[in-house]
């Protein structure tokens, strides 16, 4: 059997750290006289308790402890876990069912963005600041564990980012917490600056601060129901664009800029072809625009700019129904959805890396089926691929399509339309946020899916963020075994 | 620059032996007085003179000729190109225009069975025998392709099914002709079974042969609008499935069953899984069907049958409108539409060996994942795996995929509805036939879409049958240097 002792025991500092994150908004509602705060005063307590005695229960006399692979990947999936059902309390205790709270949180956490909240407007102003700054502490999360712990489990070719350290595991462990520290520096400096230009360009203190949470975290939770199309500003929507994308690309070159060598942000493979990806697309798709719609370029350029930015960055703002820009908008935007940012970032889906590997891989394929003696060296950003790269990111993006396709046929069996179900399926998988249709489109909500659908897509959020594989891991019982 | 002049000197062949399978509905026609007889004559006329002239002017004095792997990818591709033209003929001289001429010719020896033509009880019989014959003989050239060039050019995977041979070429060649002339053999006798049954049970004779041709092929033309459900017969829908199935079994095991090795067939990973799994959905369909519908379980299972039967070997025909059954049928089938049958069949999509393998595949990536030293050998019918086949299986799926992708955001820049623009793409890819929706779905009818449209599908179905790679590596600059 697994020895899961010393899970138990971090996930407990997770649930302590829970709580930790919660005294801020009971203190801030307190503070402001807000009735909800008992919400989150209950909900501190409760974490610190579980936190406490799992923490208490499972202490071990070997000081610091030692993890195995498998023990690795249980941390990581149950941490999620943790967070998401203690998060949950807070919606629970303001009135939302069960289901509705466990979705949100999960959603929030894994920066998805969908909603089942209906009136944000009207929502305690606790419970909105609440949504955003769990999106901004689950964006903080995913990049800690893309740059720590997904490179070593080998996820998806993820082992291609593995920090290079010294062999002494106390130095590792020394130079793990300082790249976390400095993750968290340059995650909040670049919120601050946001949360500042938003103010600038004419959103209120609140929306500000909310709005640059979810847009680092690249989560797209918005105080408003409609969105950013609420403000109807254009520098707003570029402000969004800009720090949209600087939430989505690779955390580690912003330490090693920070560190002197700005050229590794510039040169990079991956952030190069992530912006003139967007560029090209945004273009485009303006292009496109001004002939449906009488608009200038530039007013077109905003919309398509900014709202591609953000399903590509899995963001899921909208600054208008892009599904309303005809048959030919709905089809590039479905695909935009498997793109992704860049790796070690707070973007889901397929992500800019593993597509240029993949065209590597294809034209290498090609090129050897006719000329089947021909040697081919695969590589990124200049360097050879590592051997088992390749494959892995082949596998991914199988084991990737195969959970979509699952997913569409459990949400259609549940009495979802093809196109809710499909989309509502991607959407929840890339953690992109808004699908496509009525009712998961960009101006629908996913309040009135039935709640077999919702915890469906519970699991969907959670199985994207966790780039699949690592919770697929825990399905095969030879996991389980010693 | 790759040397054309053997290629075209075996197109010029394939153009003459078109010339000889049109003079059938000719010589029929003119014997039952039917005026379409002079289309039929003036398209042999053509076919020949093309054929005549192609050959003679490209005729090497070196004896038989000796192809690289390029050319062969050539002739594979553009011998579909050359039939597909010279076969498109009759209904362009019979009123059809250029488009739905050449989309109903693509569609008919693709074996993907998607019509443009509509009131098919009105038309001449000489049409309806031309697009039966049309599916048959593509369907014999899709099994002598897949079993004899295919995994010489090892794509997809199909190197796992090169046959051995001794290693002088004129012993190669003979086994070559003996087998496909075993293949035609048993080809024909089961269509002659498929056709004596059929009229059993209760067709005309002209309606039992078209059929059973149709069948053997998973091709799923029709003589009447309304397919299968014009008969509404049981025991015909139940003949159906059985030949459906038989068409979509490796022929390269009717080969070794008649010589003598009849386990063969039987204990055929690959043919067992086909066989289980079209049981079990069978069965499910039918129980989900019972609740959905006031009929017996008998009546359920015979409508699940044969339709998912039809759809799963890539036939097409429909006995009802599944796509009524609720949502839930709509997801399953459109996932249903990319399992397709064996390998080496008339069977199109992606075939149930490559997903036993891909199965094998991501559970001993899983267990690596968390164990990585374990040492794991993929299997397939009881044999470790060639060192290349997961990889080719996995780069045809991604390339699969992301053809399907390309081609509905085609469809959907063209102005088909998200769904009609992703099942007409899937359908034509898989060489199914029938898409989902009011236009392309089993009730509907290819002929109202925009020429455009129509071309790209005739692309999409030529890319499905040759593989999408055996298409794409002629796109490489490189193929056609030296």
């Amino acid at each position: 059997m697994l020895e899961i002792r010393p899970v138990v025991h971090i996930l407990g500092w997770i649930a302590c750290a829970t709580a930790g994150v919660l005294c801020l908004p009971a203190v801030a509602d307190l503070a402001a006289g807000n009735p909800e705060w008992h919400a989150f005063f209950t909900t501190t307590i409760a974490a610190a308790c579980v936190g406490a005695t799992l923490v208490l229960a499972t202490q071990s006399e070997r000081g610091h402890e030692k993890f195995n692979v498998r023990q690795a990947f249980l941390v990581t999936t149950l941490g999620w876990v943790t967070v998401c059902l203690l998060a949950s309390l807070p919606f629970l205790f303001t009135g939302s069912s069960f289901t509705d709270s466990v979705f949100e949180t999960m959603s929030a956490i894994t920066t998805t963005g969908s909603t089942v909240l209906t009136n944000l407007e009207t929502l305690p102003p606790g419970i909105l600041l609440w949504r955003a700054m769990l999106q901004w502490v689950g964006g903080v999360g995913i990049i800690a564990i893309a740059i720590l712990i997904l490179p070593l489990l080998r996820v998806g070719g993820m082992q291609l980012f593995k920090i290079e350290s010294s062999d002494t595991s106390e130095e590792k462990l020394y130079t793990a917490a300082l790249t976390i520290g400095n993750v968290f520096v340059i995650y909040s400096l670049l919120t601050l600056a946001c949360a500042a230009l938003y103010f600038v360009c004419g959103m209120n203190e609140f929306d500000a601060l909310t709005h640059a949470m979810t847009t680092i975290s690249t989560g797209g939770y918005s105080t408003h129901d409609a969105s950013f199309a609420y403000f109807d500003s254009q520098s707003l929507q570029w402000v969004a664009t800009v720090f949209m994308i600087s939430g989505a690309v690779p955390f580690m070159l912003y330490i090693k800029a920070v560190r002197g060598n700005f050229d590794a942000l510039v040169t990079d493979q991956q952030v190069r072809g992530f912006i003139i990806f967007l560029a090209t697309s945004s273009v485009l798709m303006a292009i496109w625009l001004i002939n449906q719609r009488d608009i200038s370029f530039f007013e077109a350029l905003t919309l398509t700019s900014f709202n591609i930015t953000s399903i590509v960055t899995t963001t899921g703002f909208a600054s208008d129904d892009y599904t309303a820009w005809g048959p030919g908008a709905v089809g590039v935007f479905l695909v935009l959805m498997f793109v992704g940012g860049c790796s070690g970032s707070t973007a889901g889906a397929i992500k800019i890396y593993r597509l240029q590997i993949v065209i590597e891989i294809v034209r290498a394929h090609i090129k050897r089926l006719f000329s089947p003696n021909r040697i081919l060296t695969l590589r990124h950003n200049g360097r050879p691929l590592p051997k088992d790269v390749p494959f892995s990111v082949l596998a991914f993006l199988t084991v990737f399509i195969a959970t979509i396709a699952a997913f569409t046929v459990l949400l259609s069996l549940m009495g979802l339309d093809i196109v809710t179900a499909y989309s509502a399926s991607v959407t929840a998988i890339t953690n992109v946020g808004p699908g496509i249709g009525s009712v998961v489109g960009p101006s629908g909500n996913f309040a009135t899916l039935p709640d077999g659908a919702k915890w469906v897509l519970t699991l969907a959020m959670l199985a994207g963020r966790l780039e699949v594989l690592a919770l697929l891991v825990t399905l095969d019982p030879d996991f389980w075994r010693d």
